[in-house]
């Protein structure tokens, strides 16, 4: 009996995150879709699980609940240390979080389903509304994160060094979103190259949108 | 000479973060203020120092950069031990994080002064438009907050046990930036009844808004 349940959707990027991490650190889960599309999330069944009624969660057999995709993620990295998914010193941490939050926090949350849903029902936007709301915000942080990735000698292969950790999660996962709002990538090309580098790994490829029981 | 600068703002709920953990951790800084209403965070000498252009960026005198508060929390965790902000267990900082996390990218990005600012230029939002934006994403996540802080035997006089930490830091600066637009707390009153707890303690009042020097 599989132990962890990861309720997600397969084109939500905050799930990809967290199915990366579970396959990069080997663990067997139970696959639980919610169509975020046709509500599936509100459903009163699920909120008893999650009374947040968002995606991902992770929920062990005896109900324990974790919410929050980079919250999960450190936790599976203090509980299953290999493969590292932070580097040992403390200010290298801190650079990967740092570069995690750039997107989990600055771009994200303003880009989900649910706020561009919003601005739909509550300002009349359409589709190319949406689709420059989309792009401004992941411009105005890929910009900075460009400069900062590209002017550092601690960036290697991947964000940090010549291991993938959880800002490459981040990162991965950002860009498959964007490719649905066709963001010009070009003026990225460290973002783009450290992408392309993660996605020959098959942890990576594993956990993409297209390759899970959901996708459509 | 202080070795660290802290670039913020008064009233940036994320840069009271920091402060409250800088307070906590008994550091000094040095305290330099970027009027966010006048633009003054996307001055080229800050872009020099900082390409995001955002508060709160802690900044070393040797150069180094960190940005995004919860990375900064944790990594004045990891450097000064005493007193901690995440618990012992992995379980039990996976908790705290996940609370920080439903505010700090559930709630702050979609309510943040530049989104606030994009919803009237694009939309044409007004005073009331944006108050109710606010207290609507305000109010998706505390309902279930509220419920997983309520029924929890973790909780305690704080968010996790007799200690406080980054998910009390994240709800101190929420609650201060909710009073801005009269959000209703009666729904909430373990998480009102935390925020008082908080309060009582001399790191989070020093740390408040009206305490800074760029007060208005």
């Amino acid at each position: 009996m599989t132990e962890i349940a990861l309720h997600n959707y397969f084109r939500s990027s905050t799930s990809y995150r967290v199915r990366i991490a579970l396959e990069m650190k080997g663990l067997d889960y139970k696959y639980v879709a919610h169509h975020l599309r046709h509500g599936e999330h509100r459903e009163p069944a699920y909120l008893a699980v999650n009374p947040q009624g968002l995606v991902p969660a992770l929920v062990w057999t005896d109900g324990t609940l974790l919410l929050q995709s980079l919250a999960i993620m450190e936790f599976l990295d203090e509980t299953v240390p290999e493969p590292p998914l932070l580097p040992a010193d403390p200010l290298g941490r801190a650079r990967v979080r740092m570069l995690s939050q750039m997107i989990a926090c600055d771009i994200h949350p303003v880009n989900n389903l649910r706020v561009l849903t919003s601005l739909r029902a509550l300002y009349g936007a359409g589709d190319d509304d949406i689709a420059n709301w989309f792009r401004h915000w992941v411009n105005e942080t890929f910009e900075p994160l460009e400069k900062i990735l590209a002017s550092s000698p601690q960036t290697g292969t991947f964000c940090h060094g010549d291991n993938p950790g959880i800002a490459d999660i981040c990162l991965v996962a950002q860009v498959a979103n964007n490719q649905r709002f066709h963001v010009d990538m070009r003026p990225y090309p460290v973002i783009a190259r450290i992408n392309v580098a993660c996605m020959e790994l098959p942890a990576f490829r594993k956990a993409a949108p297209a390759n899970q029981p959901d996708a459509e």
